[in-house]
C-alpha cells in the first residue's frame, strides 16, 4: 500500500521510474507484481525466461526450484531486461505513453553490470540526453587533499571544465567535468586541464579512472618485462589479491610468501634469527631480507614485502599500532626499504593502506629507479 | 541555492535533519557555512578542534595545510561530535527549539563509526526510540536461496519476529526481527524462531550477525587447537587475507604460499612436475598435493588449497572459466578436494566465491571430519 503511494507520487512528477531490488523468487519480492496490480495489467510468464533460469541452475548442477518460475512473470506489454550474471531478469515497460519503468535486480553486481551495458545505451538510443558530460577522474597517492587542493586551488574555481577533490582513506582524487554538445568537445576541455594538473602533482599522480595502483605497477611491469614475488606478514596476502584482480598478472607476478608467523619468515624466506630476534619482526632490516627472500626463493626480478603492526594488540610506546615497514630487492641486487607510520586507526584501514603503501613504493622504484 | 530550498523542505516536515560529507578543507566542502547561513548565525572556530586537526597531522608527521583550520568553524551554539579517525569532525545543533541537525563526514569508514558510536546512542539518550527492534541475521553457505526460503516457507509469514531472506554472491541470509518494548522481550521472540531455522538448515548454517566464515573457521581452528596454512593460485593471497582480517588470527594462522605462476607450485610446494604436466595446474590431484605440500612446508595441522580459472581467459571447453579445485588436508594425514564449477560470471566473483568455498570447505571438515 505504502509503496502504491510512492508509484503515484512519481509519477506525476517523473516520466521514468527506476526500481531496484525485490525481484527475487522468495514471497517478499513484490516489484514485478505491485506494479502490475497498480497499473492493472496481467502478469504473463516468458517461457524464455523460464528456460534462461532453468539453464543457469543446470550449468551450476543444480535443480530450478519451482519458486524461481515467478521471476518469470511480467506485466503484459513489458520487455525483458536480460540479466548475464544472476537469474531475475529486469524489465523494460511504458504502462503509460509519457511513463517508461525499468526494473532491475538489487544484488550490486547484477544491477551494476545491468546498468552499464543495458540502460545506459538506452538512454543514449532513446536521445534523453541532449548534451554529454564527460569526465576524468585523476588519481593520487602520497599527497594529503589539503596540500594537493592548495596547490591547484587555481583549478577549483573554473566553470567548464570543473575541477572537484575526493578524498577516500589515503588515495585523493581530482574529478575534471565538462559539459558539452559532443564527447569530443567535452574532452577537448577536459585534456588541457588534466595535463596541467598532472603536470603540477609530479610523482604523487599515479593514474585516471579505471587505473588502480595494482593495474598501474602490473603496466609498469609489462614495460620493463621485469617479474614480481611479494612477502607479506600483517597485509596476510592482501597485495597479492590485488595484484591478481588484474587479468593477465601472471605475465609478471609470480606469487609470494604469507610469512604471517615468524617461523614462516625463518623456513621460507630465509630471515636471519639473529636479525629477528634483535631487532624484531616489525624492523626495517626484516622488511629487507623479506623482500630479498621472496626474490631469492622464486628467482624474480622484483622482491615486495610488508612487515608492520595491524593491531588492536601487539604495539608498543617503541612500536605502536600502525606502524608498518616496506621492503623493496631490485632486479639490480640492491634493497631499500620505508617507514611508515599510518595511526591506530583500526585493522582494516591499516592493513587497506599498507597494501597500497607497498605498491605505490614499488611503482615509485619503477618509474624513478630502475635502470634495466 | 538549491541545498537552501531542500533544507526549507526538510525543516517543515522533520525534527532531525542529518547531513553527510561536504566537511572538507576544500572550496566546495561547504555544509557547515551553507546551515549557518541558512540559520543566520555566526560560525565561530574551536581551538580544540584546531588542536586535535594538527595533533593528528602531527602524527602522521605531517604539518597541518591552514585550509585545515576551516574544519574547526561551526555555527555559534553547535557542538562537536568528535571524529576518532579522520580530520573533521561533525556536529550536533539545535539551531530551533524543535530542530536538532547532525553533520557527519561523507569517508564511508568515518561516517559508518561517528554514527554507531557517536549517533545511535544520542538518539538512545534522548529517548527518541519508544519500542525496541532487535534482529538475528542467520547466515547459510552451500544453499542457493531458493531452496532455503521452500524450507522455511512456514516462517516466512510470521509476524513478530518476522523472517526476511536476503542473498548476496553466494551467501543466503535470513533476518530474523522483533519488535518489543525492551530488547530482553524482543529477543525472547527471536531465539526459538531462530534455533528452529538452524536446525531445518543444518550445516549449511553457518552463524550469526558478525560472524564470517573466516570468524567461524578461526574459532574452530582455536577450540580444536590446530593450526592452518594456505596454498593460493587463482585467489592469489584472498583466504589469506579473509583469515587475517580477523585480529588474533595468529593463533592459528601460520601463513601460506601465493603459487600463482606453476613454477612456484613446483619449488615451494613440491607438486609433482608429471602430475602437473598431465592433469594441468586445475586439477584435483595438484589441488591435493598443493594442500599437502603446504602442509608440510609450514609443518602445520591443515593445508588449505585452491587452484582454478578465474578468467577471463584460460578456459577451455574441457575446463572452463569458473571450474575451481579446493583441497583440505587433514591433521591425520589424508587429504580431499572438491570440483565446483562457478560459471563464467566474471574474474571478480569467481574469486570471492572461491574464497569463501575453500573456507566452507574447511569449515566443514572441521565440524565433522576432525577426530583430533
Amino acid at each position: 500500500l505504502w509503496v502504491k503511494k510512492v508509484i503515484a507520487t512519481a509519477c506525476e512528477r517523473s516520466r521514468l521510474l527506476i526500481f531496484t531490488g525485490g525481484l527475487g523468487p522468495t514471497p517478499d519480492d513484490l516489484t514485478t507484481a505491485t506494479l502490475a496490480d497498480f497499473f492493472d495489467v496481467p502478469l504473463v510468464e516468458h517461457p524464455e525466461v523460464v528456460a534462461d533460469i532453468a539453464a543457469k541452475f543446470a550449468r551450476l548442477g543444480r535443480q530450478m526450484a519451482p519458486s524461481n518460475r515467478k521471476q518469470a512473470l511480467l506485466p503484459y506489454g513489458a520487455n525483458v531486461l536480460k540479466n548475464t550474471l544472476g537469474t531475475a531478469p529486469g524489465m523494460i515497460w511504458q504502462p503509460l505513453p509519457e511513463l517508461t519503468i525499468l526494473t532491475f535486480p538489487g544484488v550490486p553486481a547484477e544491477l551494476h553490470r545491468m546498468w552499464t551495458e543495458v540502460a545506459v545505451p538506452y538512454f543514449h538510443q532513446r536521445q534523453w540526453v541532449q548534451t554529454t558530460i564527460q569526465s576524468q577522474m585523476l588519481k593520487f597517492w602520497g599527497i594529503p587533499e589539503s596540500t594537493l587542493a592548495e596547490k591547484v586551488a587555481d583549478f577549483l574555481t573554473l566553470q567548464n571544465p570543473t575541477v572537484a577533490p575526493y578524498a577516500n582513506i589515503g588515495e585523493v582524487k581530482l574529478r575534471v567535468a565538462a559539459q558539452a554538445p559532443t564527447a569530443a568537445e567535452a574532452q577537448a576541455l577536459i585534456q588541457p586541464v588534466a595535463e596541467q594538473l598532472q603536470a603540477i602533482a609530479g610523482i604523487d599522480y599515479f593514474g585516471s579512472d579505471h587505473d588502480t595502483l595494482a593495474s598501474v605497477v602490473g603496466n609498469l611491469l609489462q614495460q620493463t618485462q621485469t617479474t614480481l614475488g611479494v612477502a607479506e606478514s600483517c597485509t596476510g596476502g592482501g597485495v597479492g589479491q590485488a595484484l591478481t584482480d588484474i587479468p593477465g598478472s601472471s605475465d609478471y607476478f609470480w606469487g609470494g610468501v604469507i610469512a604471517y608467523d615468524n617461523r614462516v619468515k625463518l623456513q621460507l624466506l630465509q630471515v636471519d634469527a639473529q636479525t629477528l630476534a634483535t631487532q624484531g619482526a616489525v624492523s626495517a632490516a626484516v622488511a629487507e631480507q623479506m623482500a630479498q627472500g621472496i626474490q631469492k626463493a622464486l628467482g624474480v626480478g622484483w622482491g615486495l614485502s610488508i612487515t608492520g603492526i595491524a593491531g588492536p594488540s601487539g604495539g608498543s610506546d617503541d612500536k605502536p599500532v600502525g606502524l608498518v615497514y616496506i621492503g623493496v630487492a631490485h632486479p639490480n641486487g640492491s634493497v631499500t626499504s620505508s617507514k611508515h607510520r599510518f595511526g591506530d586507526r583500526g585493522r582494516e584501514i591499516i592493513r587497506r593502506l599498507s597494501v597500497s603503501t607497498a605498491l605505490d613504493q614499488l611503482r615509485r622504484q619503477l618509474l624513478v629507479g630502475y635502470q634495466p
